[in-house]
């Protein structure tokens, strides 16, 4: 563990770091969340005549990923090129997979955690009236690509 | 399991639900979110000379909860007339709770779980360049009261 | 036509205007915008195998209502009780209808209109790949009440 | 009518479309709005000592073109190089004229429809003690250029 | 001076603190800056042929003022019932007097404060091609009245 | 004094200039702000058992140089690289400088203008119970790097 906190200039004062001799490469990232729910929340999600909360929710979670600079103190700006998000069903909840791809010096890693959050929070808001005790369960970065570190991908089992 | 989804009107579309015939109450919400890190990463928090990166996640979560009406689509605007965020280092990562007071006419329960996931968020942020496994593991409602519905508190066993 | 412009004071400089002065009152706003776009866009719109550019209108359009002070310099910031927008779809286009409450000192005209702009700009976008030509046609002010001036309805043939 | 909604990935599911592949070219937009007013109002405007409703209404058109992205769910973020707001006072309103440019992936359409749109509004706003009649009829794309599709101009009589 | 610092609660943590128990009552506030500028620069300002300065910075500082508490970490908010900005040029400069009043359990000293800093950052930035050591001195409390501690009047010679 | 204000177009109308032509470089600037206090203010600051209101004030003002666009409104969005903000106590008062760079083809001195006066106002704000008579005096910028003009740097005894 020899890396410093990258956020913390030789000082150790908080800034936002300097990434401006960092390679403008191609970078995407991966997050997932999961929203877990009862048998009853879940089932009543699709039968509702004209709508669909996990709609809502995508749309709130590409939103919140062009915000992750105004949210996350040190975040950088990055021009987003791509911004999905995916829901699955499961059994015991949904699972959200949020991929965000930027051309940049810094990584997207934040702005597909905040995606993953805030469809998140916007499913629970949604579904709060029929249980209260609806919970996120696990955000995580699946996978990034891009920047000198290259490729990371979660392991089988850490999820 | 009575009540209808409540961000949907009667034809079943999306709206941001009518509360003007609800009464102004005091309302207040607590929100938990853990994020969990290794023993290494949890060392090198309180050993950085200057900062700390639980100060700026306090910050970037006291913030947030002012932006929710913002990040999630059908909350309404509530003027918050108090924010607080506590840590609490554990042998396995750091818990968050997050509380939020309003007098208005619904409850703060989104702007407690709001603060509680940008405050993990930012945690995450500030320290994935140590080990990108982190994750944040449950967030959740922990309590909330005011308005017609009353107290509700999270069961034992729950969190 | 005896009323100054609102938003001067008395030497003629651009303020917002100060309603401490005013009653709390509540207020309602409906607003109307029209998107007129040939048949063969309308028929692409509900063909969209899981997607519809309305219900991403919709929530461009509540959200929007929410950020109206943010847009438009001189409008005071109200907590709205409630959004609603409805979509016709026509022969020739869509039209939207945008309503907004609040109690407040002050009209909420301005987020009803802001709510039927933005979502009339969403559609655009989501469909001008298929027709640049596509065109917002009339946005204007169906209804408002409450407030020292009382009903405004706009006459049949006005629309 | 080949296209797809570009909006819609292939399964189908709302997304912020992949640009990533796109080059990097010039691109710019001119957007057309009409503000509709009587004489009265309009002979109300230039009157005013000091001020003048169409220099806020520019600043706002400006300052909104910068937040397009924040208000339409699936724009992408871009570098605006220019923004300019253009007014010509007819003999029954006000015609807009609002024209953006950026050197990006893609295309700046939305900013000169979203600065042209809160320009109109902003009039709007700041004469509706005038005439609440007033209304904004027509928001159009004038022009673009740029990017794989090369230069659109809308057609004479179009407007 | 035998008062805490407010923003932080009883454990020395930084908190947006508990105005849940004060009343509402009327408050203003009206805060001064001066930009300092070069005769030749303030000779510049009026001959502009269709603009001023002034007028876009007016703009920028009333559209601050309501920004308030998403710029000040700790600021609640607060329902602004008026914003108002004066210019008067001198000899040496340019001196701002911003006032803002609402009806709220806080106070608004940092709307005025920050109304009359993006005002005097906005003059700067459109004066800065003439004389980039233009600077701006001195940004004060001039006055607040309304809340507990009732009426603050900065001394004359304090100015 | 030969050069124009160069927010104004050909027909003397507010624009955002455009700087489509001019080069992409690397590009930084340094502000300065001065809060001036009395001793037993800055006594008081230090002693705070958890907390540091400089560091509240480093976090704000880090955000507030990636709003820049959002507040002064002429200001070209730019992709900071790099943001930084250092505070040095006085025997009366707190001396702040934030650094900002980017590449670009405008340059950055308004975002760490922007940058310094919001950590200035928070400052204020987070000691303004000790002392309504602090006051911000003197921002200005210190130098620029980077774009045509080359290098400014303040004369000594300027400041």
């Amino acid at each position: 563990m020899s890396e410093k906190l990258t956020h913390y200039d030789d000082a150790g004062q908080v800034s936002m770091v300097n990434v401006g001799s960092k390679d403008i490469t191609e970078r995407t990232a991966t997050a997932r969340a999961f929203v877990a729910m009862s048998a009853n929340v879940l089932a009543a999600l699709p039968s509702n005549p004209k709508g669909d909360p996990l709609e809502v929710a995508r749309i709130a979670g590409i939103m919140a990923a062009k915000r992750t600079p105004d949210l996350i103190p040190l975040c950088h700006q990055l021009p987003l090129s791509h911004v999905e998000i995916h829901f699955t069903v499961q059994a015991d909840g949904v699972e959200i997979r949020a991929s965000a791809a930027t051309a940049a010096r810094t990584g997207v890693e934040m702005e597909a955690m905040t995606a993953a959050s805030v469809a998140a929070l916007t499913i629970y808001d949604m579904t709060k009236a029929l249980d209260k005790a609806i919970e996120i369960r696990q955000i995580c970065l699946v996978e990034k690509t891009g920047g000198k570190s290259g490729v990371y991908r979660r392991q089988e089992g850490e999820e």
